[in-house]
């Protein structure tokens, strides 16, 4: 380390700020830089760097603070500095260790005296504007390779306190004057670097993980569109797109015909909330006009398990001991049923609802005056993956003339697969349906439908103005206009990604997509199941890509079942999520649920994960978990 | 035409195809080169335009359907039919008539062989990859170049059944079978050609417009992170921008040091409903858990003027004869108060609510033991632009103890101008704000944002476990979670494209802006208004952008005024806009209200127009409308 002592403060300035501007070490990589320094052709650079890493990683708080130091007194005149430190032939602003893809070579534009005035509309604004575009993608295709690499971590964790405190120059605050675009361009690698690579095959934290290149390709479209879906006239290919998708995933789930209603929503709870909203105007459609006090009291019915990505986090949140459906739940309270009429539905041990539980709810509803309305049954619960009997539940409510909805947020997409569709037999016989593409299919957020079976009921339980069928003025076919279905006015293109990728990926592929991650899953399960030192929380092979387990540490492997023990591994599984956070090398989802300590729930919807990725989580959690 | 004539069809088929894959060509343009036909050096190709321009424009069906065969026909081996007409030294996929911009030179990919099976995460997928997206950005980013070049149409209109039925070879239907990159880059060529250019400087039909380059360019970077807005954990840097830019927000509109809460939700139809639902929690907390009936009988108060773009467009489709208030009305009915507990308020000549209107109502509704509960003051109607006067009903709202939100969703915007937010002044009395930074601000969709002045609210009234403080598992602290606070589970992230523009633009680049539009909307009242052959709505300078006008085309000006005058004038401004959508040139919004026949309303909130663009629309109407 004495050639770093040695480099002059400048130099070190302008090595520190090329990095802070310009690309993402990990640790990995600035260890094996320092093991070359004195070895390596380019000895000032790798000095430099060197420095940089001990700066930024031995010592990160004294790390950052000199080097958000140095790039605030560097960033206007980075070019400069850097200049000559450069490889030779390398675009500037694209200059990175990584480089492999051909690149564009392009003039070098100076963003440091360019601002957002200077680009379109503005006079002579086209040049900047494409430059600057291109300097954007520069960034984020550069994102993209680098999430597909093993080598790059998943996160670079830092506390909200030390990102509000302007980390390495990065200043989330706005002011009232304009920045250059070279400093925006350096606020969107920042944003990226601190940010959660959620497309990386190390990443298993939510439901919706991966990176679909053609779904990110299509979302860029979207954005670059920019409009909204509220009539055919401002987006007439979004809306047919649409109109389509919802008819073939109708005609997926088996409805005659493809024939029925839907729309997409901004998310699986909005979703379920319409589901519950139609559910009332189809039975009770004056409440519509005079409020819920026009009806008796009203009942809803959902499996006590906890269903989305986000419950699973509350759930965590709050140390559940009694298991939660939320988004009804959310529902119920929202649309003025209140949660205690949000029945909840007894489950065997893998998390299904029993069927004899539900009818005996119903009786005991009825007996008390109330009036059983509703019924969901889900299609892949978040934690267990667990799919309801929806045919069971189908003969429940026909013989109650209660609305089913099957909320397939989760599970909804192995419908694409003839391999696994059987978990959903029945579903063809619901009356609303939930299914997220965005999350088992892969498609980028936000993309959720809401799938109804009789047609024009959307309409009539959200249209403000009842019997409007005749419409003079347009010139062009307004049954095609979708705004009046919606509890929103302005609705965002959701569509584009997912139509992009079914015509690119073709049914087939999305089949292939679903069935290796359930194959994955069943690696994984097979794997762990009678190794030492696992324990699965329920028997049996996972119906979804959800496996649910403890890892006990040889600490705990003695100590006999009790409270104690409970007590135990209770904080095992956080610990070691917050060291793999800290080191960024994976990221698995835990929770508590019912009389259950908190287990690890892993799951499996990234096209990027293989057999080795999955390898390397197990190993991960033995390597964190093992001295605990 | 001669020379069209003796093109062999082979060369046709080259050129028509090159058109249809690669860029869209406005009638003018291909007229004029109809007529320089013979004076070209560049002959054969321009025959070729001249050609396709004949089939493509004049005799628009039956040209399509040949361009449609051509296409069919040679889609896979285009490249090879086009390369002998190709200029020398451009890149093959960016040949493009209006190219200017310095291009990226890469080597030629054959995407006809490429699938999305052979992009990462393939093996050795990262090459095509990148070449795929560079495709893709190549397309968007002439996309954004014409967007403002106002010799491009502003849409190239085609009705319902005209796409569906596979226009120019254009298959929005899905197939089991994956189909080519090629393909798919065809499919996203083709998906703009056939849509409206919301940027263009001269498309005023909505309250969102425009295509802000910084904006885009956050939208572009959020969908490649792909991540949502629910925890810290997986959107660190998003989560804190958010709370940052929120807080920014309440101090603008005037809350003690900008203490609060809020929320960026999915539009302003859910933030006005995320509004009504938290001033129910706020006063009547138990309807949460025990629904509706648990309350006296609640009533809510809004504006009968429509608000939002959506309800222009209801209004319009359904000939209103009565004012009514949509996203308050639709709150009120999918929440359970019933739409018959929304009580309308009268408005002045100008659109504005009378404050003794509502103490009247308010009085009355108590009278009838009903519980006055909310109060929504608009700032900002979607067709007149009317401000309601704030400080007068937060007056009354003091005395009877009701909550007041201000819907500022297309007027709150106005806040960010020294020179116009007086209009809202008295919005700091109010318990909530919902503001639209993609309407006025010119923030790509979507961006809404919910605002409240008690700090914790959002939580209680959302979330479903009461009371949970301490989280002792997680590693940071997770008071930065939002997900609890939200009706929606997964939630977009919508803030960042918003936070760059800020930093890009500083809070002085949206003054800049607003009173630009402002003065731009200013400049066409004083054109109009004593203009012949034009009546305005209502009088006196509108206090937004919003002008609202009548064009009489000079057969109906000596009509005396009646009922046969109305009728007449009612159809123009219909008539007008499907001969603008037709011809592609501008476009603009009409509707009826009240007891007013159609009537044009203009709005700007796009910073690409001009004075020049404002000329043009007059001139457009009257060319149009002249004769009818």
């Amino acid at each position: 380390m004495q050639a770093v002592n040695s480099i002059s403060a400048r130099a070190s300035q302008r090595v520190a700020l090329h990095f802070a501007l310009f690309q993402i070490h990990s640790y990995h990589e600035i260890n094996i830089k320092c093991r070359k320094l004195n070895s390596s052709p380019k000895r000032l650079v790798l000095a430099c760097d060197a420095w940089y890493g001990v700066a930024h990683g031995c010592t990160r708080k004294l790390g950052m603070k000199i080097c958000g130091f140095l790039q605030k007194n560097n960033s206007l005149d980075e070019r400069n500095i850097i200049g000559p430190l450069k490889e030779p032939q390398k675009n500037q602003l694209s200059w990175d260790h990584g480089e492999r893809a051909p690149r564009c070579r392009r003039p070098d534009t100076d963003f440091s005296n360019l601002f957002a005035r200077d680009l379109l509309p503005a006079k002579n604004g086209e040049e900047p504007t494409m430059q600057f575009l291109l300097e954007v993608v520069d960034i984020l295709t550069n994102y993209v390779r680098k999430s597909f690499d093993r080598s790059t971590k998943v996160l670079d964790f830092h506390h909200p306190h030390q990102l509000l405190e302007g980390l390495e120059g990065f200043n989330l605050e706005l002011s009232d004057q304009p920045e250059s675009l070279e400093q925006i361009l350096v606020d969107c690698r920042d944003t990226l670097k601190y940010g959660v690579r959620t497309g990386h095959p190390r990443f298993f934290n939510q439901l919706s993980t991966g990176l679909d290149i053609i779904g990110l390709a299509g979302e860029w479209l979207t954005s670059t569109a920019n409009t909204n879906m509220f009539t055919y006239e401002i987006a007439p290919v979004f809306v047919l797109m649409e109109q389509l998708t919802l008819k073939k995933m109708r005609e997926i789930i088996g409805w005659p015909n493809g024939e029925g209603d839907g729309l997409f929503s901004p998310g699986g709870a909005i979703s379920n909330m319409y589901s519950v909203m139609i559910a009332r105007y189809k039975y009770f459609p004056e409440i519509k006009t005079k409020g819920m006090c026009a009806a008796p009291r009203l009942v809803l019915f959902t499996s006590e398990n906890v269903r989305t990505a986000c419950c699973l986090i509350i759930a965590q949140l709050i140390q559940l001991k009694t298991q939660h459906h939320y988004s009804i739940m959310k529902a119920g309270a929202a649309l003025g049923f209140g949660k205690e009429n949000v029945i909840l539905l007894s489950t065997d041990e893998r998390g299904r609802v029993i069927p004899a539980d539900l009818e005996a709810k119903v009786i005991a509803a009825k007996q008390k005056g109330y009036v059983p309305l509703f019924v969901n049954a889900t299609a892949g619960t978040t934690v267990y993956g667990a799919f309801d009997p929806i045919n069971d539940i189908a003969n429940i409510c026909e013989k109650y003339n209660m609305w089913l909805h099957v909320d397939g947020a989760w599970g909804g997409s192995l419908l694409m697969s003839r391999k696994h569709r059987h978990k959903l037999s029945g579903i063809e016989r619901a009356n609303s349906v939930t299914w997220n593409p965005h999350k088992m299919m892969g498609v980028p957020l936000q993309c959720s439908a809401i799938l109804v079976r009789e047609k024009g009921i959307l309409q009539g339980c959200n249209s403000m103005c009842a019997g409007y069928l005749f419409q003079p003025d347009k010139q062009y076919d307004v049954t095609y206009d979708t705004g009046d279905k919606a509890i929103q006015c302005g609705r965002h293109v959701d569509i584009f990604k997912f139509w992009l990728m079914w015509k690119a990926k073709g049914t087939v592929g999305f089949q292939q997509h679903i069935d290796k991650c359930l194959d994955l899953s069943e690696y994984l399960y097979k794997k762990i199941k009678n190794r030492e030192g696992y324990e699965m929380v329920f028997q049996g092979e996972p119906q979804h890509t959800n496996v649910c387990f403890w890892y006990i540490p040889p600490s705990l492997r003695n100590i006999p079942d009790g409270e104690e023990k409970r007590e135990q591994l209770h904080k095992v599984a956080p610990k070691i999520k917050a060291m793999m956070m800290e080191s960024g090398t994976t990221m698995v989802g835990y929770q508590p649920q019912g009389d259950k300590v908190n287990f690890f729930r892993m799951v499996i919807s990234n096209h990027a994960a293989t057999t080795s990725d999955i390898d390397f989580l197990i190993d991960e959690i033995e390597r964190l978990g093992h001295d605990l």
